[in-house]
């Protein structure tokens, strides 16, 4: 028995990746570990891309359904789809390979929402899920399973899958013992009870996952670290956004409509997001708490300096110098940091009671405060809605912040009508670019059009918003929501045929 | 003291409705009862539309903030408008004449959420609340107020307002005592605690609304009846429709998905809903329950039969028949039947809790599975977004039903893209037509695409979609979820320029 394998029974399941991956079948569905690139599985996934592309080259061709927490990496993700080796890929993805099978036709994606995975997988919604593929970072003399860097779906993996494969990589922190909340107390309707949690520090599970041996086909060991993207250092544009999000926030607490401590901050996964946190270091506010998906650098920063008291989400997604930090310390912050399975982490129950403060990058808004955070030109999958929803949909207060220009200055992400929609006018409270902030509670449309195209647009588009404001008010079917139909997604056509809006 | 204001201090400040419409000033924001022709005040506001008449005739025209429950009646809404006396109106609407303002741009609608409107108010996002306008059914000897056929916002005005008048309407039956369920534990974060209902019957308040007698300005005394749409007797479209969905509801039980008394209905306003619920009757289906926002003929129906063990609504929407029947007898509908705040009915929390399944109507849907639910021609509103937002996003299974074609056949219901979204993908699991019904739960889009063209589009327009996504296939942009974007709203378009989409 290694250090980390300190029972017998899943000791002497210990196999190599390679005969762990053979146990897995053509057109399984597979749910795996991993959120944001932390907690995925390093070993069986490779292994069993390889043998993916062997079994097409002898003409076998073979495919799996691949459910995860969250996007993973390239071990994960890339691999498998570089081979053709995934049927239908859910909820959340980032990487490049699997993006461009998705947008070239060849991938079936369904983005949904992250809170609604395990429910929906527990309705059968998506078949039976045969088997579960999950890093964990130890087992304990019971036979206990803790959790890695993430939580994600594991539990509802470990529940569902008729058969399990466990990888124990010993490169996570031995220290992460604790930090862990698993609740079990979810269940299908008409049994499902209030969730008994009223402040993001509250612990209301238990530390360990559950998983009966028998289930367990295969232990694999590995000791490979999380595969996370360095951290970018903010530029101009991002401090702006943040600048703007801090003087919101305070303008709230002086107004008497936010306590002095915030509420718990929800914060998207993103260098603008980040940088909206790191502004919190400098800023008026001390006392406050996160409850949200995934802890990045700038988290982890407010919890080093005292900012943050404590911070609830179901992963870390921390830069390559961030987990160095967090890794050769970790018992320092296991009393402020709980991870959740992403039901609870996500849950909208617990968002809407907790009243969190959402901030979440997108791709478009446009004059009315429709938010695209999917599709690019409406029909390219960037990366999928994540949480975005969860939170958004139950905030206290949500935010939407972007950079007023993409794709080096061609493109507005202010827009006359977004190409697509992911959180409606009815959802969306705030949007912030480098520009300004508009606040739209309240507003009617044509208010809210004012105001974004104002507060919002990059100046080189903005008399080409009023144009079209302008214009869609005298001639429009209807006067509520002005707009001209033949001219209302030809920026986007615009940029297809042309490459630019200009 | 008449017999039903049974105290004191409340009968001196009996006054006539003209008198207490002197009371509110220009520029207040005014929170009037009512909740889709149920409950709302029947004397003041037709005095105020009196008054604003009158002012603007000397010169000093006067507008007040109005903000209800939902939809009220002719003499509300339709007076009010009639007389340009609306500054902003919020949250849902369905009056021809207050329609017809907002759509020439007269006035000023923000359209959110119904569950949102008590805590978007306690916030203080619409400012203050100046009055409140608010029908009861009697005042108890210990000033007490026993609400009425409707309960929506009322709690919230009430304690919000700084100036109270009341309205007792001895028309509605003084049965209705009892029947309410008043919860008075809701609060502001960070001090919300989790709402303690775990069954559609659960009653966790108290039966009468509190007002301070100090606040209250004046009582006027009524008794007219609420003003509503009489039943159309089912179509052959809803007809089948209800089938459709009750096939659906089948299929769900015989396969594990849905226990044998369902979960609890939630049931949109309209014809189309009520045929679902009259269908329900003759269903092999026993022991249901509703969590709903109202409650309709077919719903009374079920109670009746037995069919339906309870139902939680915040409202009555019945029509003269029903509701002649319903005063004839209410006592005995009093254990079925528990009236509560709309916060409380359309809570996301107790929605998903429940695990309702919400059926509501809709304006349009596209080949994707966005639902278009308010905005007709994407510019004009229809009424608002009402409840269905709260339900459909929290829902077990979320269904929308629409006859495929509208305007006599010269619309499709189905489109390529929708001109505006109020329920985006990641929150349609079924969609209904008289066609047919297409499942979209765990679907990519083109996966959905196929099946809403096939099952649920009419069979003149499926030609032309079946055109539209072949070719968005061979030259969309990117291929997750095809667009044309030069296309994607000609069909509506071409409605605008030349009355139909054929």
């Amino acid at each position: 028995m290694s250090g980390r394998i300190r029972n017998r029974q899943f000791a002497a399941k210990v196999v190599a990746a390679e005969d762990a991956a053979e146990l897995i079948k053509p057109g399984d569905n597979v749910g795996m570990s991993g959120f944001t690139g932390a907690g995925y599985p390093k070993a069986v996934p490779a292994a069993l891309a390889k043998r993916v592309a062997t079994s097409r080259e002898i003409g076998r061709p073979m495919k799996v359904g691949l459910w995860t927490g969250a996007s993973t990496a390239p071990e994960l993700d890339g691999a498998l789809a570089e081979v053709e080796g995934i049927e239908l890929r859910l909820p959340y993805q980032s990487d490049p390979a699997v993006r461009e099978k998705i947008n070239s036709g060849r991938l079936d994606y369904t983005d949904i929402h992250l809170s609604h995975v395990a429910q929906r997988v527990w309705q059968g919604i998506y078949g039976e899920l045969d088997v579960a593929v999950v890093e964990i970072s130890g087992i304990t003399p019971d036979g206990d399973l803790i959790p890695s860097s993430s939580v994600g779906n594991n539990k509802t993996w470990l529940e569902q899958a008729d058969r399990v494969i466990l990888e124990v990589n010993s490169w996570q922190s031995a220290d992460l013992d604790g930090m862990h909340d698993i609740y079990y107390g979810t269940a299908l309707p008409p049994h499902r009870r209030p969730i008994p949690l009223t402040h993001p520090s509250d612990r209301i599970g238990v530390p360990h996952l559950k998983c009966p041996a028998d289930k367990v086909i295969a232990v694999v060991e590995t000791e490979s670290p999380d595969r996370n993207a360095p951290f970018t250092p903010p530029d101009e544009t991002s401090r702006q956004i943040a600048a703007h999000v801090l003087d919101f926030l305070d303008l709230e607490v002086r107004s008497g409509r936010l306590p002095r401590e915030l509420l718990p901050l929800q914060s998207g996964v993103g260098n603008v997001a980040n940088t909206v946190l790191a502004g919190l270091q400098d800023g008026p506010f001390e006392g406050l708490t996160a409850y949200t998906e995934v802890i990045q650098d700038g988290m982890l920063q407010l919890i080093e300096s005292g900012t943050l008291t404590m911070a609830s989400a179901t992963a870390f997604s921390l830069s390559p110098t961030a987990v160095e930090r967090f890794n050769r310390d970790t018992a320092a912050y296991r009393d402020k940091i709980v991870l959740r399975p992403q039901e609870i982490s996500n849950h909208p129950e617990v968002v809407r009671r907790l009243g969190c403060l959402a901030m979440n990058g997108i791709v478009e808004a446009d004059i009315y405060g429709n938010i695209n955070s999917t599709h690019v030109m409406g029909s390219r999958i960037q990366n999928g809605i994540g949480g975005s929803g969860d939170f958004a949909r139950n905030a206290y207060v949500s935010i939407f912040v972007t950079p007023s220009l993409a794709k080096s200055g061609a493109v507005s992400t202010i827009v006359p009508m977004v190409s697509h929609v992911d959180h409606t006018e009815h959802d969306v409270d705030v949007i912030v670019t480098e520009q300004g902030l508009a606040d739209l509670r309240g507003l009617s449309p044509k208010m809210r059009a004012e105001l974004i195209i104002e507060r919002c647009a990059h100046p080189d588009f903005r008399p080409a918003l009023r144009d079209y404001f302008e214009r869609a008010q005298q001639s429009s079917y209807g006067l509520h929501t002005p707009h001209l139909l033949d001219e209302a997604l030809s920026w986007h056509q615009s940029f297809i045929q042309h490459g630019t809006m200009r």
